[in-house]
């Protein structure tokens, strides 16, 4: 049976082979939720960039502008980190330019992957669907906070290798799916106790992690070509 | 209250701040198992380094010299990195230089810190009675494998933040203390599972495993002072 394995933060990359496998890049608070919401919502293509000057550029070039610093909208882009920004009609039919710093990041150091998913818990089974239907190894890239290993990414990693048919490889893969199992009847209570949720719930954007939490609200599979992400 | 953090693996410490804190290294397969059983049985004093070579030198010194590379006792040596090889009575009352390459990078690692303690299940009890009287923040290094994370060290930390008068403080410490609970009735079991579980098994040392997850054998605390670890 095929492997997948987990990588629990960008910082611990290097001890994974990407080659020839499908890296799932994650970032559910909120980056890569935000990804998925949009391009359900009829964003027509997203181009995750690093800097906040890249993205300004292309705002210039007729790209809608998105991103965040520490939690707050960047005051001259058009939307924030907010999957509730990408439903907004004004994203509808467009291109966005996101400058984020984890999910980027983890999208970067995924470069040497076969193919790159992008995962939320909001396209979870269409995402494993179309896995279980191509025989690669699977990467689980979890995006962390600044490095730092995180619970709600580590929760995504071990749902998603419950609906896997793949075989859990490695002690973090093996940490992941206990984890996810023994929290799956309340989700959104652990994730809420993560540290990000706290940083987070300050900015008073409770709705947002509970959209964030929210399972299989979409079908769609999110796909890196050409460093602009799409629907497959 | 004070803090707990837990770093899961060497290759993360750059995102902990050392300073002030106790330090608790733990590589439970097999070398602080071995360290907390040899100096709970006579020894001396047990001096880590990372090289098969200094390892030699100080044992024409008249140390005692033990280690493996890749499970197997180094041919020369004295001791291999079986905790039973620490209770042989050639090194009671002997002071011992081990190369070990997980557990010595741990320690290394965590020289910043104000206090570097040795954790193992086998004086676990002991070593959280020592910190909970003293105020500083507590670091759990665990040793990991290869930079990787892995299940019985994790295990280990979530089992001492159990213990301790401390606030489990980030992602990391709430994942490992979760880990723990969930598995506190069956340690053995999910610590069995691991990866390097199955490498050391393949070696025939199940009795080690088992003997590296009893829980509170020993009623000692050991310290690194000196580069060399003896009992507090």
């Amino acid at each position: 049976m095929r492997k997948v394995e987990v990588c629990l933060t960008p910082d611990l990359i290097h001890q994974v082979s990407l080659k020839g496998k499908i890296a799932v890049v994650v970032d559910i608070f909120r980056a890569t939720s935000c990804m998925v919401a949009g391009l359900a919502n009829g964003v027509k293509a997203i181009k995750p960039v690093s800097s906040v000057e890249q993205c300004r550029q292309l705002g210039e070039q007729g790209w809608i502008t998105a991103g965040e610093r520490g939690g707050i909208k960047i005051d001259d882009f058009d939307l924030g980190n907010s999957p509730f920004d990408y439903l907004d009609e004004k994203a509808a039919d467009r291109q966005v330019a996101v400058s984020t710093t984890n999910g980027t990041l983890a999208i970067e150091k995924s470069l040497g992957a076969q193919q790159i998913l992008i995962g939320a818990f909001l396209n979870l089974q269409a995402t494993a669907n179309f896995i279980n239907e191509v025989p690669n190894d699977v990467v689980i890239h979890c995006a962390g906070w600044k490095g730092a290993v995180n619970v709600e990414d580590t929760l995504y990693a071990g749902a998603l290798i419950q609906l896997l048919d793949a075989k859990p490889t490695g002690d973090s893969a093996l940490l992941a799916h206990h984890f996810y199992l023994h929290h799956q009847d309340n989700l959104l209570a652990i994730a809420k106790e993560s540290g990000h949720a706290h940083r987070l719930a300050g900015f008073g954007i409770q709705k947002d992690l509970d959209y964030c939490m929210a399972i299989d609200k979409f079908d769609l599979v999110v796909k890196l070509e050409n460093d602009v992400l799409t629907k497959i």
